[in-house]
């Protein structure tokens, strides 16, 4: 290390980048500040060459939606996208959709969100597998990287909680605004497409005045220490937004997201042992520092060998199975939110846990690999099971005129 | 109006203090400052004569959930009773649950709000009529006013979102501590009572800046204008707590908690004109105003009649039918927060609605007599369906030493 570094710099070198699930939930990594001891309700601007939500500092709240596109037409999918990016800059901007409105007609929108402030609202668009299918004649537009997700062991997956032709992400820092979007944008789609899915989800609350603290997760450990920093350009041009080598210059500085719906066994979780928990993620739950550390910022040793001669962090604790020494340098941009969606009436558990967002440039270096290893030796993957499972496009943003289906379609 | 009365006063005793539905979310009416700009973190403090929770200002985010009780001996319920006590006590002082701990046993907390400020949690409890069966010899404590509530007409409750022999209501302004609260306290009970039902629920956001605005409901109107004033102590006396004329001396300076999971067929709400919905609600969707009115403060005129010869506000509008001049004076408190818990596999349609909580003295002669109103009469009506349903005794509050049991047991 011979020029200065940032400490969030020297984090996202230190050999553990992508901690898939224990960073999962955290904006950025350790020394950024994305805890401000007041909330933003300000805007964050739509228009741009990047679609906002990918690498904007995680609002407090998500609510997820997924869509069936039941048109055929592929005029008509190209008025829903361009309604939807309309809609879009409106709804972040904290404007209220417009209409021919009067009283003899469906208010032009819902409502709920009237008086409210933008709360930086984003909302993030993507495009499933299933687009591409013969229904649109988009089949040589798909990406290559666009694959369908393998099965992965361990998997439970609901198919009612997977896949969809398009998905929005909207995040906000107020869960009415976040929702108000999703249904104000499924109406506009009413005729075109249908919701398949909708998930919400809370995260670290900005206005909690935690300061600099990581958040934790439910879990009960500190969550997006080692995560790719979102203002580390290198970074995100590296491992996040498709660059020029594409295979579709139509998704050249747009990105990839993969969701997956992670039920945690709480139950099982909360009965084990502190040691248990530690060597399971790696780290010390008190403070979030790898274990054989004291501070949750120190590099993570992965040869350290205690007195006893056994590694200090076991050959399957989870940072060590998800960061990128393991994976081939590869990391991911990681985002997500816990959910806690009631009692399970099969088992009367709590059907709760984390909502996993991550973006990266090709699904198939990142996501895939590392989720491969993770189901196959990660010793969380006892507590964890998948229910449900999405892989989207995400094209770059828009500006003026332009709509999110210009590039493909 | 001889006396010089506030603004609230005024508006509770204007004619329309029920509202079931339309006011429901809100947690004061007009003019009650309920909107600080900034999101208060402090604790609320847990001891005293009466429950927080109850007439608390409401916090943005709420986890309600209920449980039935597995043991036979009712010295173990008292002892979970006293667990509960002192575990609430400290998680609402933002403080995490204490224990044996030690690296060869489950951590003492789970974990996931340590750092997290109190963000003025409460944990309301309250004991359901199963509680008086047979099991514990309780059947001769049993208040007159814990009935089983009836059918109601349109009713299409689901029998795993019903009852309980237990309820805790957690309000926080952050939901990551509200859920923290029940799953700790989830975690106390193993062994003697496992969770039931689990529901969680947004409301209007404290920090959202939106001054001394009414929230809104996701009908997109107004709710809470003309709630009971929660300052209001005479009002709070009359409606909400019982008083010493109770059958059971162990429920004086408690209160009756009616919990109604209300589904929303939004889809059908969105399509209806502007008109429609105002009419079936009795109020100006942009500014709250009473039908007639231009400002939402504007008393409700029951009796106004247009030029064209019909009532202004329609016979069978929501605030006539809720209010207290059609419910022979009675009002409820309420208490709501709305949900977003996904799309309905059955219709394709969003499970959205408003979990609807109230407060009151005797539901015999409140919630149930309304209720019944506003299913065979209301006009929304038409657009709700009720999916869960729970009726419960909530004790006083305790200090010192004493449980929430030693009044009961």
């Amino acid at each position: 290390m011979t020029e200065r570094m940032s400490r969030r710099r020297l984090l996202a070198g230190a050999g553990v980048a992508s901690a898939a699930l224990v960073a999962a939930s955290g904006a950025g990594p350790v020394g950024a500040d994305t805890s401000a001891p007041v909330p933003d309700n300000s805007a964050i601007p739509f228009g741009g060459a990047r679609q906002a939500g990918i690498t904007t500092p995680e609002q407090s709240r998500m609510v997820f939606a997924t869509y069936d596109v039941t048109t055929g037409d592929v005029a008509e999918l190209a008025a829903l996208l361009a309604e939807w990016t309309h809609a879009s800059s409106r709804l972040t901007a904290g404007k209220p959709l417009r209409g021919p409105g009067g009283q003899f007609a469906p208010p032009p929108d819902t409502g709920e969100a009237l008086g409210l402030p933008p709360s930086q609202l984003t909302l993030t668009l993507g495009f499933g597998p299933s687009l591409f299918d013969s229904r649109f004649g988009l089949g040589r537009r798909r990406p290559a990287a666009l694959v369908d997700l393998p099965a992965f062991p361990g998997d439970d997956l609901d198919p009612s909680l997977c896949g969809g032709d398009l998905c929005i992400q909207a995040c906000a820092n107020d869960a009415q605004v976040a929702f108000h979007a999703i249904r104000d944008l499924t109406r506009l789609a009413f005729g075109t497409a249908t919701i398949h899915a909708l998930q919400s989800g809370f995260g670290r609350t900005a206005s909690a005045g935690t300061g600099r603290q990581t958040p934790r997760n439910l879990l009960g450990f500190h969550d997006g220490t080692a995560n790719l920093d979102i203002d580390d350009e290198q970074a995100m041009d590296r491992f996040v937004w498709v660059g020029h080598d594409s295979d579709q210059p139509w998704m050249v500085g747009g990105t990839y997201l993969v969701a997956r719906r992670i039920r945690i066994h709480l139950e099982e979780w909360d009965r084990s042992t502190l040691q248990d928990q530690e060597q399971t993620v790696g780290r010390v739950k008190a403070s979030g520092a790898p274990l054989g550390g004291t501070d949750e910022s120190d590099p993570v040793d992965l040869f350290a060998v205690g007195v006893d001669g056994q590694l200090v962090i076991p050959d399957t604790a989870h940072i060590r199975v998800a960061g990128p020494s393991s994976n081939g340098g590869q990391a991911i941009l990681r985002r997500g939110y816990s959910f806690a969606d009631g009692v399970d009436p099969q088992s009367g558990e709590l059907d709760a846990g984390l909502f996993f967002i991550c973006f990266q440039r090709d699904p198939r270096l990142q996501f895939i690999p590392i989720q491969t290893r993770l189901s196959q030796i990660d010793a969380l993957a006892e507590y964890l099971v998948h229910t449900g499972s999405g892989i989207f496009a995400c094209p770059p943003g828009v500006s003026g005129d332009r709509t999110y289906g210009d590039g493909l379609l």
